[in-house]
């Protein structure tokens, strides 16, 4: 029997299952440095000991997304090896800010089950949590993924579609951002004047830069989060596929519209949850990505008076600069849009 | 109104305006890993720890570039984000070292406005200095920029042109390096015999390799430093624009060349100032730089045994072995050359 | 007389002849970071402070191929700059754990020398030592390359082939691996259940995945060892010679072939020693490198009951899925083969 693993297919899943996934992965300053190069981010409390330890944190926290990609990317293996398709995110929130030496682990839960009609795929719903070594959970998030059978015969493992979430409630959005002192906050080296009370609901902005993508940067990023799905670092296989060409990972243009918000959201300093995602299109190197934003929804944090929550909903496109605000046409996406992420964001009052 | 940020425009401008920029950034290991993947520097009291400790500093100092470029990488949304040219730098020198888990901010005075005739762009000099989180200063540089008016019709923000050093006086260029214990300054570990008193003043070296500019190479060096201008960056725009291509951000080139220098000058392990620098052509990716220097002066320290100062001119080319030296041709620059750097190195005697 | 640096030529070498390699260089958390962007290797040792404290290190220990190559690239300019071929390595094992911080140096002695009946070049065997701040021995290989005359009417310098090992003895594969905690060691955290007992002479393990190098990779990668071999970095001047491309440092599809051997030797989590390894065909940017393995031998150490050691064969490919385990045709190795390589993992019992 061969010792490479294959990956589970649909009906190695069961309701209730628990996986625990390899790698633990003990994050460093080295892979900050190495995010900054790759995406460019410049919110000050990510990027700066002393400007995080003047507001609060013990020092610059670790970038919230590198913690959703580094726990995202242990799942692959166990999760979405033999995946048709990432069909979905809901319920992401933070839990705990994660520092320089910490190390992450992950373990999924099966909580849904449904195989498709054709009987060759069914889709798997797991519930992910991301957790220091101390155990301390640092991230939780449902994804559902369409996974392939091995066998088209194989009964239905389960059939159970689970209730999700479509918005996260205000109340846990703080749990991973320590008290702010607000006093401390320097608006000049943050980047920005605008405060939580200067957004408007509705309120739309663009981004106005564009990043473009080589293969060697989306590489670099996802072999940096340990995800193995094959899609993005093959040529040979993929150049034989569908696109003719490697599929960069969906995660790589979420972090690409957070690093370009920046311009415009400056001191929105802490995703503090992801309410969902759609990866509208796929993107490929040598593509530019533009996006924007929109204020879908503002909050208070119960019992705090430091921070609120601005629901985001941010576009990002591939070759068509933001300034019109690309979204849909009709029913459809505007063919330039590759994500529709809705997601919220701290920023101080 | 929108929150995103157009930069000044030249009438933005005043005299004697101060700029406190963001983003400050905590320099970290990891920064140093991958300014020596991207560059490739061998200087061993930048690469130490045990050889920068037996000579006496503390630990391994911050590459003087990487610092510079860092620095300049903020100033990039307040000064140049309607930059039409990058005209100059002067003065520019090193007044202490940086380590590991310093924060780096800048802060820029305005210290000359000159309107162009056309009233379509003006000239901005500013002089940046660039700090530590206990407010010591790191590095301090004038540089001018021709920026674009948002209205030709409005009035001229001032009129002076300041006068600027053409050459650092040597007194103020060990302000970062500090005392030197000679002896156990190791010829072998550092990968040279040839010191201060070797060199010639009009001596020639040819820096022999050549170092071949991936587009991922330069954009994640230049977002590294959190540089946003967006010529580098932004295929899409650039494909339609003058060159057709990404322009790379000339501190690359000044890195590049710093590197390729170690053969020949593998012991002048500081860049203590920069004099001037001209940016004579732009530099595309695919493109190998090469480069050569030539002795224009040396200079003892004041009332300093351990180390003195060459003056170098460095120039590095496109496409072009430097074995021929390549510089001018009559008035002109030799179409091969990309750059052409005044400064000052510090040498042990 | 230039103060660049033309490296040694055959007839420059010496039998019994010490050389003391500049750059020192602290290994830090970057390194590691950036080994892992580029690599995507797994293991969980390496990957973990928590997994590596757990089982018995003081923390996640530095990579060994990392440590080969920053060792192996000092030697370059010295030993190989003006090599023809690098025609093999024998006897390399590894001494002691390196963790951030440390500061690698090399020595080689020159052990061999050989002039070909051209009386063009000759082949130099040095054995080379890495080892740390402290003098502590982390590394010891020998290695032997065909280096050009400066004169080929210089007599030679030396006439003598060493006798070397070509396997290595199984006592000296435990010094730098520390007594294991078997019980602590988690097969679900490490990603697999197979230890030494599962494995058997003559098992071969296709390694699956495909990974596409791309130029800037490879660069940042050769770049980050400090190796300065010409030949990787200068496209103006390969471009003009025998491939017309860049060639590919040899070490590079070592350490790809390590990351990807993952799948399937998850838990061989140290590589205690290469008996010797053939790159038998250069290899290209935009290729895609698989690999597979076969279980050469087994071995206990002696007086140890944590760990037992697996020799490996595996095989590096390029453009060629392993699944039918290309290797020879004949007396020719399959034209798909990049690596052949001969090597000591340990493994948990």
């Amino acid at each position: 029997m061969s010792k490479n693993s294959p990956g589970n297919y649909f009906e190695d899943f069961r309701i209730g299952q628990v996986i625990r996934h390899a790698t633990p992965r003990t994050v460093t300053s080295g892979d900050v440095a190495l995010y900054t190069g790759l995406f460019g981010g410049r919110f000050a409390v990510q990027s700066s000991d002393a400007f995080a330890k003047a507001i609060g944190y013990p020092r610059a926290p670790i970038d919230d997304l590198l913690v959703f990609h580094i726990v995202f990317g242990k799942t692959v293996p166990d999760v979405s090896l033999n995946a048709v398709a990432n069909l979905g995110y809901a319920g992401c929130y933070f839990r705990s800010p994660v520092y320089p030496g910490d190390t992450l682990s992950a373990l999924s839960e099966v909580i849904g089950l449904k195989e498709n009609s054709s009987r060759k795929t069914g889709i798997v719903y797991v519930r992910t949590t991301g957790y220091k070594q101390d155990g301390t959970p640092v991230l939780e998030y449902v994804r559902w993924v369409m996974v392939r059978k091995r066998d088209e015969a194989a009964p239905a493992p389960g059939d159970h579609v689970p209730r999700l979430p479509t918005v996260l409630d205000p109340k846990v959005l703080g749990e991973a951002c320590p008290p702010i002192d607000l006093p401390a906050y320097d608006n000049a080296l943050a980047g920005s004047d605008y405060r939580l009370d200067d957004y408007q609901v509705g309120e739309r902005i663009d981004h106005v830069d564009g990043s473009t993508v080589e293969e060697a940067e989306h590489m670099i990023a996802t072999r940096l989060y340990q995800n193995t799905a094959r899609i993005h670092f093959n040529q040979y296989i993929e150049g034989k596929g569908r696109f003719g060409r490697r599929l960069i990972y969906g995660g790589h243009v979420i972090s690409l519209a957070r690093a370009l918000s920046f311009n415009g959201l400056a001191n929105a300093f802490h995703v503090a949850a992801i309410n969902g995602g759609r990866h509208v299109a796929p993107l490929f190197a040598s593509k530019t990505v533009f996006a924007w934003s929109e204020v879908l929804g503002k909050s208070e944090l119960p019992g705090r008076n430091d921070v609120g929550a601005l629901r985001l909903r941010s576009i990002a496109t591939a070759d068509h600069p933001c300034e019109d605000f690309p979204f849909r046409n009709g029913d459809d996406y505007d063919p330039a849009v590759l994500l529709d992420l809705d997601y919220w964001v701290l920023i101080p009052r």
